[in-house]
């Protein structure tokens, strides 16, 4: 069973994925694909809780390792989904969650895995969106958040956030344009053949 | 270990994930999230010919079961990724692969994918399209198949193929508009956030 792929350097980064059972398939997905293209950099590894598998809310099973395997200095992946609404109030994943997000160089958090993250208390002072569709529940989790109502996804720190599922796909490829050029991102578009909607404040699904 | 999301009514069609190592994560995933967010209509079933875990060209583990466990009468979706290079010489996957599509009522099949299905001389005669960056090698797989050089998908019987990963998406909301309707390929679309290319005639990678 082979749950992270580690091969290559050892200069590679990893990337995190938090996954937990009834996690949104694409949101975690989206950007693995993108940001797991990049094989000389970057390493994809699946973790969660338990360190057991996990199925997705459309029903795919993933293997993944314990969170507790997870190394300083990585990018750690937060995915939304229905689930969320009951990990928000279990306080044994939000202190997990906690320690994961202090190990990370950088945090991208999709749709409404923004609520786990702000009831952790880890958004407080700073600015951050997820899905308008889910807007009023997550902003409701936590006090001092500056949630925005219009953007595709929203950069704080090492914070990265984004809307709803696929804005997931064009904020990956945003890390990527910030960390290794815009030319980076859209290489990566065309290989994949993604109509990447690149501007971040750009909202086409904005609450009015 | 549940590989398959067996609940709900049993008038639900499963939608089988035919899945190898190195397939191209997004190539599944995207379809799944869309045809697996319909939940009276649709379970979602990795399967592989092996029936163990499989990883995807990123690095995602996913758990699957035998290919020989599909029913009649399902979808059956085919991704594409660097694999396929192999996998296009090797007899017995053709040969299993014949046969669940004899077994299928619907064929999706996204990128290098078409390359499987055409070898095993399924697309012989009729309309097909592949990831653009690949043409060259795809259509070189077998003669007799109507290559078109621009569509970001195509619809031939019961035959949809995709042009390049993200491609897929577009796909799976257009066979969802022609069963369902397009008002609820248009809901999906909102749900998730995502800006549907809704156009299959319309390619943003057309070869010149």
């Amino acid at each position: 069973l082979r749950a992270c792929f580690f091969s290559g350097r050892n200069t590679m980064q990893t990337l995190y994925v938090l996954l937990f059972d009834g996690f949104e398939t694409l949101d975690a997905m989206g950007p693995v694909e993108m940001i797991g293209r990049i094989k000389g950099d970057y390493r994809v590894c699946c973790v969660s809780q338990a360190g057991k598998n996990v199925t997705s809310s459309q029903g795919v099973a993933v293997a993944t390792i314990s969170l507790c395997g997870m190394e300083k200095g990585g990018i750690l992946l937060v995915p939304g989904g229905q689930r969320t609404r009951t990990l928000v109030a279990d306080e044994a994943f939000l202190r997990d969650l906690k320690e994961a997000v202090g190990k990370a160089e950088t945090m991208l958090c999709i749709c409404t895995g923004a609520a786990l993250l702000a009831k952790a208390g880890l958004l407080t002072g700073r600015r951050a969106t997820t899905n308008k569709r889910a807007f009023a529940w997550v902003s409701a989790q936590k006090e001092g958040v500056y949630w925005q109502k219009s953007a595709r996804w929203v950069v704080d720190g090492k914070f990265y956030t984004s809307s709803g599922v696929s804005a997931g796909i064009d904020m990956a490829l945003g890390f990527v344009a910030d960390k290794h050029g815009k030319e980076a991102a859209e290489r990566l578009a065309r290989e994949t053949e993604y109509i990447w909607h690149a501007n971040k404040e750009d909202d086409p699904f904005a609450l009015a």
